[in-house]
């Protein structure tokens, strides 16, 4: 595929400094990039490299300076980056239709266009949207349903009566709809308490290898749309999930909590049940947040903290033994101070 | 299917207060509760929301005021409401024999009045006692046994000779058998040491989704009966797990330690291996476990404290900045003091 | 199998003392064993074991006290133990071929004398080496290429163009090639960043049970010759991991991060993104890496320090409330001092 430097600022919504006429066939890095590409620049703080870049074009925001190079001018150019990247890289799925080799429940119900892989096993009862990909492997319960365009890799699962939104992924190994952790002691052992409810994914989440999301107890554990879970992570029973989050790798979200939109939980953070994350949260990294957090702010550690104050009590934690000392110094200074005064 | 509330507490071994022929259908919260639904008070907190609810009945533990409403006293309120919520929307699995498309080898052994799926693969020498579910994906490795009415759902993998109790249930993607993490250091790499143990899940045990659980080296890694583990949990090699456990999501237990009856441990807990942890032990969440645990006590940190004192030094944490202001200002009225008193 | 001790010894490049045409047929504990057996020593602390063993034959380093004992001296008593269980208890995967069961693309290249089982699905374009062995249901996407003599475990996935060492093993589960966990912000929510790079696993690489390695952004996500994965391992895109490398479980590594070789992370360490980890660095089970480490050190805590202050740190957390209390106290005798000093 070749595209002129005006093709992509026309896609793009962006503005051409240069020759618009320019071929390019693909996307380089700025130091790699030859004529018959097209670069970008993300981070002002490079801006000298576009000297150098032997790049057919550059794409940056607007105002930068273009060393006679030819330029795209764009909002966000990290963004048009990735779009450009999908543009030239990323081909449409053709369209294979059911593999022999699949299994399909009579009752199950495909749209148009769908691929369905040898291996995958649906269910009577099941939905499944146009365009939809089911790779290999991949088993949908009875009464799944499966939004359009979306995308199920490889060993991932669909328990009973789960919806599946529209434009989702679930990368290889994903479990939607496992039962909940839920027993109900009986004075020696535990009774399991049946999970009656399901999950539902909203449109444009996106879930990463291996994770887990487990079905409500009774009603309904639920990913807001445009949320996107890393891989291995744990959502529990009843969770609810707001929109346009990023719950990073192996983070564990406990029964019944509530998170907000537009919250982002950085890799291995625990969450405690039945608490509720105000929007636009971002917890630090291996914290443990045991009670519920005020929305738009950051928060670290275990148990979690305001940022900086966790900052400044970690800073002071490393110098523990010192601060000790000092305290074991002083006792001695006022220990003499008091003989002196006491001898007086 | 409906119930009069007496059927209802004999089932349950209660006693009914009010009108054992009134009707009920199904279980409802105690807030949206209709006429043909029976609900349940298990906070005794919220007893004054019995004189509100629209229920048929109310499941309540003896002596509660009732409010006019009909009642069936239980010791366990919570246990009486779990049972029902099995008998009112649980239903047993259909009977649906050795699907065409899954793979059975021939040497395999099936029980009466299994399910097994399309896409299983059970291997020579498999045992599989009576009514099993074998979901589809499911693959079952050479000689492997599992008991009665134990259930395995889609993807899960047992590796070869594991035995697999009575009324087991492994979630999706669960991995029983795999090799230990055993590897002997050859100068300058790794040789891998053979993992010719196994693993045994003795009765009633429940593994969540994409749990693994290693093969011991020589000999077998064991969960005792009743033992529940919830979704992305580690057993290493030669763990010995005790009874009536709860082993929350992304727990991590090192090889060869070995657990008591009735131990809690909180989500993400990490614990070391060639340990021992005493029955009754909880254990906070995120905690990492470096010790070994006396029995009946509880625990919390990384590393791990008795639970109340953990409390109190991260009391501290949170305020270190302000302790190291005030040593330094200690630190400046001795000096003071000292100067005074030597140009005395 | 029955091996004379003078054969071992012969296998091992090891030095008889006793009795080299004493026949063994197996290994067993020094407290277990019995004369047909072979045992070992690996620590000193149990030399006086070797007394009472019943064993045929002992294993131990050269220049221990044998007590009359049959004994081979090896360098690596450790080492010797484990290859002998590889000699005596491993046998080698007998060759199946492709099962009718398995689905291969025809594009498929498969070498000589592999094993390809019922319910394994190969794509177009895939190649598969000599001696390979694909178990039920592992699904290799298209072009991806497996080297000669590796294992593939069950259900495990290896995504498109991936590619795969010698003598590699994967155990159950496994996601190999997930897409990399990379979004640019649009202004409201998250465009998917195309991730067109791959994984490259090099030889003797082992990735434990339902482990996941994110393929690379543009390039290569890669794990160096020898390393080993435990279960439940998180790589993400464009890590570099180094050679002879120990990843226990439960560790996760952010995108683009370097790790050295013949590092050590403990089980449930945290290391962020874009970091460099040194050569032969260890950092303790549950530590959180911010920054990068240095080589030939090791590590631990959240954030992460050199281990020896660390532990001194933490043994003052456990008595902060002491030390609080200690402050105070020296508070109350400073002011009586001033107020001694004052009023002199």
């Amino acid at each position: 595929m070749t595209k002129t430097v005006q093709e992509l600022a026309d896609l793009l919504g962006g503005v051409v400094r240069g020759n618009g006429n320019h071929v390019v066939n693909g996307l380089a890095p700025l130091e790699a990039a030859t004529a018959d590409k097209i670069t970008f620049l993300a981070n002002p703080k490079y801006a000298a490299k576009v000297a150098d870049t032997g790049a057919g074009a550059v794409l940056m925001a607007a105002g930068g300076e273009s060393y006679g190079r030819n330029v795209i001018e764009v909002a966000n150019p990290y963004l048009a980056f990735a779009k450009l990247l999908t543009l030239f890289y990323v081909q449409p799925h053709p369209v294979l239709g059911v593999a022999p080799e699949a299994s399909v429940a009579p009752g199950a119900k495909l749209g148009t266009a769908v691929s369905i892989y040898p291996g995958a096993i649906i269910a009577d009862g099941v939905t499944i949207g146009d365009r939809c990909v089911i790779h290999p492997g991949v088993v949908l319960y009875q009464g799944v349903t499966v939004g359009d365009d979306t995308v199920i890799h490889a060993n991932a699962v669909v328990r009973e009566r789960c919806r599946i939104g529209k434009r989702c992924v679930l990368q290889p190994g994903v479990v939607i709809g496992s039962d909940g952790f839920g027993y109900a002691p009986d004075g020696s052992g535990y009774y399991p308490i049946p999970q009656i409810g399901i999950v539902v994914l909203e449109d444009d989440v996106e879930v990463g290898a291996n994770s887990c999301i487990d079905r409500a107890a009774l009603e309904v554990t639920r990913v807001g749309r445009g949320t996107k879970l890393d891989n291995l992570v744990q959502l529990a029973h009843n969770c609810q999930i707001g929109e346009d989050c990023m719950i990073v790798s192996q983070v564990g979200i406990s029964g019944s909590t509530k998170i907000g939109n537009h919250v982002t939980l950085a890799g291995q953070v625990g969450v405690a049940g039945h608490l509720s994350i105000g929007d636009n949260v971002m917890v630090g990294a291996q914290s443990g947040v045991p009670g519920s957090l005020a929305a738009n702010a950051g928060y670290s550690g275990t148990p979690a903290l305001p940022h900086k104050q966790w900052l400044k009590s970690m800073a002071v934690v490393a110098h523990l033994p010192e601060l000790k000392k000092n305290v074991s110094a002083l006792e001695k200074r006022i220990a003499e101070l008091e003989a002196k005064l006491g001898s007086q």
